[in-house]
């Protein structure tokens, strides 16, 4: 696996949906900022406040009842940060260009059933979640159904390592990637802090206390590159529904029965019916199971609606199948000729274990035909290993500091670390059973680490912090027709990085730009 | 006083800030509207709700601290109505036509201190409140203070009479005129709310389940007049900072310590730095004390910070001087040279005492000279009266269902209606003291009652309810050259309305927006 950096090859802009960057030759770095005066903090503090709570940036309180259910009450300021994080233009660029490569990677791999059959075959055993999947995923084989109109709308994660220097990706989201709507706003949220802020910084100067304002003033709007996600993934939503081609049919957003990130949902469909009059309804797995029917043409009918597209915001965590309910609706929707975003297909593409499966050598080859685009792709591999691979599993029990294991279950707290990296190889070495199969093994990866204010609950914190960079793609085909395949914006997100545990992320994670550095 | 309907004379549109209506020969009521289909009405509640999160349409919610003075958290939505209110195209060009001259009539009559100080010196004797404010008016007379740039951001209140079918006046708003942020934001989602119902009620179509839709069909979003108050008011605030000259100096809101209405508020502020770059800032009354001080110039500074223009949120009741802190700063900011809106005599012209002398015969014609002018104000004139006027008090004795006595004492929930009229009346003429003075009479208004959806807490709730329509009025001059004086948007509150009262509201109001018939 190549770690060498691509800012060499990538020195010239490239025709990406990247924003507008301007040639800037010489642009400071943002690590210096904080020394800022306390007064104009707390006024660009409040301004921020404000702006979010205007531009619908909220989500539901978690301690209030009803904000989890009821739009438009219980709300409090999404979390983020007050300013943008730096971010080498050179490595942005990279992970830009490599999400059309990705979709196009996902969409050639869900064709073959094989190859996820085959891969996940031992993960089946030892995860229900993952054995549920598959055996969607065999009941599609049997019927030999064919999904002709395939959406993705995924979001690949990076982190830059500090050591190498290199883009690392960290997952790859084919279910229910978040924060489309949201991450667009906080762009605009810092290029309105950035640009407020010279007005403030203005009067200030006039009146004569600007002795201590930090580098604040060296900031430049125009380096936070717009962030288009929300509009791109609404008009593959929308193109989709297009292809559908049913004028009577809707858009399904499958959600949790309670969502206090709803919001960032509601821009989506608020978006859809604004720009392209397509109304979508809400519904959770157990509705769907209870209201749904399969119509003899395969039309799938929820609550008497005919559905063109099913978009999971739900449906990603074993949590959401609390009942064999959840299961049956899951099966029928994957059975009707509605389009889902992702199929069973996609979804299993975006397992941990496929993610290590297509990092061993001559993998990738067998989908891509560009070896170029299998270059690009491997250059942000960091180390993946199943637990079968003795020499990686000893190395592991020694240096458990360079690795992180993390199970298949998704949502990310489930990641070992760690001394629990070697206690846990040890304990699956001793029982000798299947078990092992349940996870994999990760290059740990070394985020440099930062000070940044976090705003948090109306509050204004600085924190050490390390950034995870999300680059959207959406991809749309149907049939032999590629009809977008595209990177569609950014999501950039901060978390509190407490240092006792050596640059490993706790919980909270707040929204955030890219500042081009 | 006549109440002769003002439809004929003006059935020709009027080249008024009114929106574009157009010309419909026939518009249905909306009275019917409620047969609507429940599911219908369900989906139109939930986007309604979205909407308004989505927009900033939203409050600090009571029941969580913070949320009146930090931004960002505790926030729900705004309570609003489902649907617009009904209004008559003609009433309503006449409320709008009316704009300009109040303004210039308030200009005027400010002008008039000898007018302010006879007018008001017996309520002086008996509300603290007014003489508090009579007594800074009568130092800036001493020491010859001249306001040679003047801004009155106003609202003058309509109900429209059932019985007589004519536009009457409740009361001119020269203080610390609200919601000119939110009313805009309501028309708006109000139009939304048609537009999408289209889309729903199309989907129904289609589903063969459109059986009881209701009239909803008929609404036509372009008979909701656009409604620009939010940008007229922050025109006028712009152009007064302009005109105070002084590129250092920013527009200070003065504001109560706990707002839950702070984002309409904040709305202007955010407007005025986006589109003017004039920065502001929020100061209570008691900070104003605290770091205010008189240059020598007659500068206003407030924190080290110039003042262009001080813009009152508060201030206009007693509960906002809970101590002399707050009257020096009120006496502080009247004796700079910050453009007052209002200023003390701006102020002293919105009492009611002076509302009820402007009604008497020959009173008008001293400040307008075109005699169409006064007949237009005339025409809204409820009947007004003193309480020293003994043929009325001994009607109102007698028929105390055709009056309501008002307090001098700003904030409406202090109104008395039916048998408490005659009590207090009775009682007052006993006492024989001046405590009269602290009131007017006026006649009572029967406004049509009807049925609206409420929005209050993400709940939708149909009630009996009734209108008032405040039209927001934006007037700047600098000595002899009006700069502005224009009728500036309208603000539709719907209350519910309980019939044992006979159409008294109750406390609770929602933003609505009109719907021309």
């Amino acid at each position: 696996m190549s770690q060498q950096s691509a800012s060499s090859s990538l020195s010239s802009p490239l025709p990406l949906r990247c924003g507008n960057i301007e040639e800037t030759p010489t642009t400071p770095p943002l690590s210096d900022y904080h020394a800022i005066d306390q007064q104009l903090l707390q006024k660009i503090t409040y301004d921020a406040l404000v702006w979010s709570s205007l531009h619908g940036l909220v989500v539901g309180d978690k301690s209030i009842e009803r904000s989890g259910s009821v739009p438009g009450v219980g709300m409090v300021h999404a979390p983020f940060t007050l300013l943008p994080a730096s971010f080498p233009e050179s490595h942005w660029r990279q992970a830009c260009e490599l999400a059309p490569i990705f979709n196009e990677l996902v969409d050639r791999v869900s064709l073959d059933a094989k190859f996820l059959q085959d891969s996940l075959s031992r993960t089946k055993k030892v995860d229900e979640f993952t054995s549920r999947l598959l055996d969607i995923h065999s009941k599609m084989l049997e019927i030999n159904k064919k999904e002709e109109i395939r959406l993705g709308l995924h979001r690949s994660d990076y982190m830059l390592d500090e050591q190498t220097k290199s883009l690392l990706q960290i997952e790859l989201n084919t279910i229910s990637s978040s924060f489309a709507g949201f991450s667009g706003l906080v762009a605009e949220l810092h290029k309105n802090v950035i640009l407020r802020n010279y007005l403030h910084v203005g009067i200030l100067f006039f009146r004569n206390i600007l002795s201590h304002y930090g580098k604040l003033l060296g900031l430049d709007s125009k380096r936070i590159p717009a962030n288009s996600a929300c509009s791109q993934f609404v008009e593959a939503l929308g193109k989709a529904w297009c292809e559908y081609n049913d004028p009577r049919a809707v858009v399904m957003f499958v959600v949790q029965a309670e969502e206090r990130n709803m919001y960032d949902q509601h821009l989506l469909s608020f978006a859809l019916r604004e720009r392209y009059h397509v109304m979508s309804i809400r519904k959770t797995l157990a509705e769907i199971d209870q209201e749904g029917e399969l119509l003899p043409d395969g039309t799938l009918s929820v609550d008497g609606q005919a559905i063109a597209v099913v978009y999971f915001r739900a449906g990603y965590t074993p949590l959401d199948y609390p009942s064999e309910s959840e299961w049956r609706a899951r099966l029928l929707m994957e059975k009707s000729s509605a389009i889902k975003c992702p199929s069973i297909s996609y979804h299993l593409v975006g397992t941990k274990k496929i993610q290590q499966e297509l990092a061993k050598p001559n993998v990738l080859e067998r989908y891509l035909e560009n070896k170029e685009d299998v270059a690009k792709l491997r250059e942000c591999f960091a180390g993946l290993w199943s637990l079968d691979e003795s020499d990686i599993t000893k190395k592991a029990i020694e240096r458990p500091e360079l690795f992180v294991m993390k199970p298949q279950r998704e949502g990310g707290g489930n990641n070992i670390y760690g001394d629990a990296v070697r206690q846990t190889l040890l304990k699956l070495q001793k029982a000798k059973s299947e078990e092992d199969a349940a996870y994999i093994l990760m290059q740990r990866i070394f985020p440099t680490m930062f000070e940044t204010f976090f705003m948090r609950s109306g509050c204004c914190h600085k924190n050490q912090a390390i950034s995870e960079l999300g680059i959207f793609g959406t991809y749309l085909r149907n049939k032999d027709k590629v009809i977008i395949n595209e990177q569609s914006g950014y999501l950039m997100r901060t978390k509190i990085s407490s240092s006792d545990e050596g640059g490993v992320a706790a919980g909270f994670a707040a929204l955030d730009s890219v500042y081009m550095t």
